[in-house]
């Protein structure tokens, strides 16, 4: 029996292979048409943790998942969330010029093309779900999960309601619900979609899988709270400071600094115990669940 | 033996029961957030022909489709038709003020607005196809025609190709891709989706549609532009002469105004050659070629 990897080495690995795969299901810049390409690729490709995809391949370890299909699905969820950071970043919506501490897509293209850029995504990520080679009747409801997890009742929704608060004093629930939609919707669907990839998921196995992504959610966000009001630019790769100078209700702004730190900590916690069932084989989303709240960035 | 109803009869009937299927695909304007969910009852409900759904009841009486089912493929390619035509109306883009007779998205609502119902209606156009009651290999690949059709390799390749043409001499080939791209893929789609709700399809059968898929799709886009350059914006229901304000390549600016009619006609030919194969059940697909090159608006 081999030794697992250590968390940061599994961590690497993943990350490695994610941009083989992200590069492989992207349409290639030498397509017409080109320029479009280019700013897809740029807007995909050499960015981020990659949260997400650590997620969906954390989750398939539980059920022991086909490689080639994690992938996938893990480049679903990523072109989603890479789409919605280039249509967030445009003037009409948080109108920021540095993200992962590059030029955003507006900037360094122009924004008609980073409109199409994110429209050409979304359409991508169906395109590679719905070309999975798992059960039919599964792979279809998976492309149902990821739809509805990146629309009106998922994370387009959150952004919407996050616009419209702008300025307000939300209560913590109205916080809370705000985030489960923005963020919370995509870390979830990609928990979901990685477990999928390895079996048919029981009711008792999905309402565990959702606690612990609730959890790992609602702690991402109050994390990001944290660093935005604590962190610099540099750090985050993008612009420190921003909600309070855009007057954005935060879990710092209604609880404070010291509280939103022991909710972090009370919710990885929660996210722990939520996957009691699952044994050694969980390992990885726990280990996420960890980095998640103690990430520096 | 009852007789068919009339084309104008038909044409009407299934623009009746699309406007309900519609708003039964629509999330409720009851559901949090409401504003998006109001504006994207805006964008899709009470407007245009409909020519798409037209297309896939039409393609779907070849083969005897389920009414449901060609319901859901129509509901899913008019979202996606409507939430590009959201993002084209966008200060960014085409910066357009009326469509269809009424205040586009963002000039009603806002940009940020505007630019998440697009998001969203996308979204949901996959989550509506995804949930067909086909056997699952079909719909799954339903989705993936829809996905590419839709994406960088389809319509907004197409508008990309177009931003790009603004201002520079196109040739007739070039002209043509683009239009083939931006207009072109949806129409396609729409035909495939009718058909392959129907039945699986023989590639006989799929060059056969594509023959006539990619006549009238040609067709729409010279009529298109011959509507522009004679017709006013109140019978268009949007801002007429356009195109040659904004300096883009048309039929009508390359080939000239009788030129572009003819050929519009030759068009219409080829595309009732192409269904010869399927006998009087394509009746509503050439009414639908006749449509196209005869509309006034």
């Amino acid at each position: 029996m081999t030794t697992a990897p250590m968390f940061e080495d599994w961590m690497k690995s993943v990350q490695v292979a994610m941009e083989q795969a992200l590069l492989q299901y992207l349409p290639s810049v030498q397509q017409t048409p080109e320029r479009l390409h280019e700013a897809m690729h740029y807007a995909v490709l050499d960015g981020g943790k990659r949260v997400r995809p650590l997620l969906v391949h954390a989750a398939g370890a539980l059920f022991d998942a086909d490689e080639t299909e994690l992938a996938r699905a893990a480049v679903a969820v990523e072109m989603i969330h890479a789409y919605s950071l280039v249509h967030d970043d445009m003037p009409c919506m948080d109108d920021d010029a540095l993200r992962r501490g590059k030029p955003t897509v507006h900037v360094k293209y122009d924004e008609a093309c980073a409109l199409l850029v994110g429209d050409a995504l979304q359409s991508q990520a169906f395109d590679v779900l719905a070309d999975g080679r798992l059960e039919p009747a599964r792979q279809l409801s998976m492309v149902r999960l990821l739809a509805k997890a990146s629309g009106s009742l998922g994370m387009c929704g959150g952004q919407a309601i996050d616009l419209a608060s702008v300025g307000l004093t939300l209560s913590l629930e109205e916080l809370e619900q705000m985030h489960t939609l923005k963020t919370g919707a995509l870390l979830r669907v990609s928990v979901l979609l990685g477990a999928l990839a390895g079996k048919q998921l029981s009711e008792n196995e999905i309402a565990a899988l959702d606690q612990y992504s609730s959890a790992i959610g609602l702690a991402f966000q109050v994390v990001d709270d944290v660093l935005d009001a604590t962190a610099d630019s540099a750090t985050l790769g993008k612009t420190a400071g921003k909600d309070a100078a855009d007057n954005k209700p935060t879990y710092v702004s209604i609880l404070g600094l010291a509280q939103s730190q022991a909710l972090a900590e009370k919710l990885r916690m929660e996210a722990h115990r939520a996957l009691e069932q699952f044994g050694d084989k969980a390992r990885r989303l726990r280990e996420l669940a960890d980095l998640i709240v103690q990430r520096k960035a």
